[in-house]
C-alpha cells in the first residue's frame, strides 16, 4: 500500500511517497516558489538522478498536479497510476483543542481547521489549500490530517493555561498549544524502543532543534509540557525567533519606538534569535563556523542559545521530577555536536554526562552519554513524514 | 547615627528611621493617597500607639514635610530635631547599566536616574520626586540612592541579552536588568551567615515572593541570573502580573481583540497572575483560603503559580550547575507554608527535601529542610530597608 505525505507551506510544498509494506520512501520532492515567478519542482528517487521541473505554478492545485504527474511519469516516475496512492496524509499545524489524534478528513474536519486559522493565521490556511487541491485532483482518495499540536493535548490545564484573565482562554482560545508534536512523539518512542523499556515507565526530554526549536517533557509517553505556546514564537531561542522575552518588550517597541504590530511581529519572528544577536546568519552552520573562528558575536549568540535550552532542560527535569533520557533531534539537534556538548555541559549534578567522542556524530541514531551517566542521551533523526504515513495507514485500514 | 530610609511610589511613601548603632527601627510609617483626596499618614513606634494624621497632602514634598514633622513631634515623635538625621537613603527602582552599587546623590546621579525613566516610566519618576523633595526640606543632609537593579549588574552579557536584533540593546538599552536586588542580596548573605559558610563557596537560589515575585541565581555572592527582565513583568506568575508568556500574545490582543497598547499593558500588569486565573483576588491569603475550601479556580491559580516557580528553580539549578541552598522571602515566601511545600514537592531528584513540620512557619527565620536534605531550605524575612540604611551609612561614613 502506498501513501503520499504532503506538507504545504504558504509558497512551498514538500512530499514523500511511502511504500507501507517496507516503510521505505519511494520518492520525495519539494515544490518551491508556488505563485511566485520561478516555480520549481525537484524530485529525488533512490538510485535515480534528481529530477527538476521548471514550470509556472500559479497555485497549490497546479503544483500538486505536477507532483502527481511526476510520480506517474513513465521516465521519472515511480508508480503507474494515481490509483496506487491509497491515501494522502497532510501535515496540519494547528488542531486547536479539538484534535488530540490524527483524523480522516471530512467537511467537519475542514471547518475545524479553518476555524483554527484564527489562532494560526500563518500556518493553517496553506494546509487547507493543500487538502482541497488534493481532494479536487484525487476525489476518491481518502485524506488524513495529522496535527502538530495533537501530541500536546495531554497537557493538563494547569500547564497549558497562562496566568492571564481566564476569559482570554474561554472566549478566545488563548492558551499553550505546543508544536512539533509529531517529532517529539516519534523520537521519544524510538528512544524507549532502543532502551528496551516501556515508554510508560520513562521520563524523557526531547529537544527538537531546527530553525524553529522546541523542547518537550514526556512522562508515560505523554507530553506533559512543551516550550512553544500559543504560537511557535514562545520558548527557547531559535534561528530567527526570539523565543520567550519580557512580554513588556513588544509593547515598548510600539509605544517608544513607534513600530506597528506587524513590524514588531516581523522583528520577533524573522529578525531575532541567533540571527538577531550575531547579525551573521540564521543558519546554525554559519554560526558554528564563525564560533570556531572566534567571532565575538557568534560566541555570544551561541551562548545565549545554549543557555536558553540548558535552563529549559532544568525546568523540565523539575517538572518531571527527574529524567531518564534526553533526545536531540532535527537539523541542529542531529548535526550539532558543539550545541549538544555546550547545552549539557556542567549538568553532572543531574547525573548527565556525555561522551565527547560518541558525541562527534551527525545525522544518525546514536547514544552519546557515557556508560556511567545516570541519564541516557541520544541523537535520533526525526521522521515526521513517516509518522504521518503511519497514522494515515492506520486510519485508512480501519475505515 | 540615625538614618531615614524612604521608598516613594507614585501616590504613596514608606519610611523607616534607623538607629545605626543598634540597627533598630525607631519609627516607621506610610503615607498613602498623596495628591488624592483622603491623604493619610500612619506612623508606628515600638511601645506607642499608632499615630494617624489625616491632612490633605498635595504632593510628595508636603507629604515628606509631614513625615519630618511627625518624627520630631514632641508627643508622637522620636527625635528632637531634623539634624539628628545623618543621611537619607532612597530606594530607586532602576539604575540602568550605570549603577552596580549604591551611590551618594548629586546632580549627575539625578540626571542618570531621570534618564532611566525612559525604560522605567512607572517607577523612577516618583523616586526622583522623593529625592528632590527631601533635598529641598533637608538641604544639608546627604542623600543616597540604592538601586533595585544594582545587585544584578554582575549578570554576564550572554545572560542579560535577549535574542533580539543587537541594536535594540545598543541603541535602546533593551536587555534584562532584574529587580528586587536589595532583597536577593540580603537574604542570600543571611543564609550564608547562618550556614557558617563563605558566600563565595555557595550556589543559592533566592525566591522573593510577594505580590511581585522574582527568583535569583546567586554564585559566589553574585547574581548570575534572575527572572525579572527589562521590566518587572517578566518571569514567574505573580499576584496580578502574568510573568512570561508567549510574546505573540500581546500582539494578538492588539491585532485580533483590537486592544490598545495601554489596555494590553494594563491587563498583563494589573489583571493577570493569580488574580486573572482565579478571578478571586490578588491577595495570596484569599487564594490560600479558597484553595483550602476546594475552590476549583483557586486550585488552578495556585498550581499554575507554583509550577512556574518550580520550573524556574530547575532552570536555575541547571544554570548554577547545582544548588546548596534555597531561600524563601517576602510576603508569600515568608508566610506561605503551602506555597513552599508545593513548589518543592517532588524535587527529591535534586536532593531537596523539606520537613512538613518545620515548614509550618510564618514570618521568621527558619531552616525548613530535613536533616538529610542535600540542599538547605530557609525561610528568611527580607529587610530591604535595613540594606538601604547600611549602604547609606557606609557611603556617609566614607565621605
Amino acid at each position: 500500500m502506498k501513501i503520499l505525505v504532503i506538507n504545504c507551506g504558504s509558497s512551498s510544498l514538500k512530499y514523500q511517497l511511502f511504500d507501507m509494506e517496507t516503510e521505505n520512501v519511494i520518492a520525495k520532492g519539494i515544490v518551491e516558489r508556488i505563485g511566485i515567478e520561478g516555480s520549481m519542482l525537484v524530485q529525488k528517487v533512490e538510485g535515480k538522478d534528481k529530477f527538476i521541473l521548471n514550470k509556472p505554478m500559479e497555485n497549490h492545485k497546479i503544483a500538486i498536479s505536477f507532483v502527481l504527474d511526476t510520480l506517474i511519469d513513465k521516465e521519472n516516475g515511480v508508480i503507474k497510476s494515481m490509483d496506487e496512492i491509497a491515501a494522502v496524509g497532510h501535515r496540519v499545524v494547528h488542531g486547536g483543542e479539538k484534535y488530540s489524534e490524527s483524523i480522516l478528513i471530512d467537511k467537519k474536519v475542514k471547518d475545524s481547521i479553518n476555524e483554527c486559522s484564527k489562532i494560526a493565521p500563518l500556518h493553517n490556511p496553506p494546509n487547507i489549500v493543500g487538502i482541497e487541491a488534493c481532494e479536487e485532483l484525487m476525489p476518491s482518495t481518502p485524506m488524513v490530517a495529522v496535527f502538530d499540536t495533537a501530541f500536546h493535548q495531554t497537557m493538563k490545564k494547569d500547564v497549558f493555561l497562562y496566568a492571564l484573565p481566564y476569559e482570554l482562554y474561554e472566549k478566545h482560545g488563548i492558551r499553550k498549544y505546543g508544536f512539533h508534536g509529531t517529532s517529539h512523539k516519534y523520537v521519544s518512542e524510538e528512544a524507549a524502543k532502543y532502551m528496551g523499556r516501556n515508554i510508560s515507565d520513562l521520563r524523557i526530554i526531547t529537544c527538537h532543534l531546527g530553525n524553529g526549536a522546541s523542547l518537550c517533557a514526556i512522562k508515560n509517553g505523554e507530553s506533559i509540557d512543551t516550550t512553544m505556546g500559543f504560537t511557535p514564537l514562545e520558548g527557547v531561542v531559535m534561528g530567527t525567533r526570539s523565543g520567550s522575552i519580557d512580554p513588556a518588550i513588544p509593547l515598548y517597541l510600539m509605544s517608544e519606538l513607534k513600530l506597528t504590530i506587524d513590524e514588531v511581529g516581523n522583528i520577533l519572528n524573522k529578525k531575532s534569535g541567533v540571527l538577531g544577536i550575531s547579525q551573521i546568519s540564521s543558519d546554525f552552520r554559519d554560526i558554528e563556523t564563525a564560533y570556531k573562528n572566534g567571532d565575538e558575536r557568534a560566541i555570544l549568540a551561541f551562548n545565549i542559545y545554549h543557555n536558553s535550552i540548558k535552563k529549559q532542560i532544568g525546568a523540565f527535569i523539575a517538572e518531571l521530577g527527574g529524567v531518564d533520557a534526553i533526545v536531540f533531534t532535527a537539523g541542529v539537534g542531529e548535526n550539532g555536536p558543539i550545541t549538544r556538548e555546550l547545552i549539557l555541559k556542567d549538568l553532572e549534578f543531574f547525573g548527565i554526562k556525555i561522551d565527547k567522542k560518541k558525541n562527534e556524530v551527525r545525522g544518525e541514531f546514536k547514544e552519546i552519554s557515557t556508560d556511567d551517566s545516570n541519564v541516557k542521551v541520544f541523537v535520533i533523526p526525526t521522521n515526521e513524514e513517516l509518522v504521518i504515513a503511519r497514522d494515515t495507514l492506520d486510519l485508512v485500514k480501519n475505515k
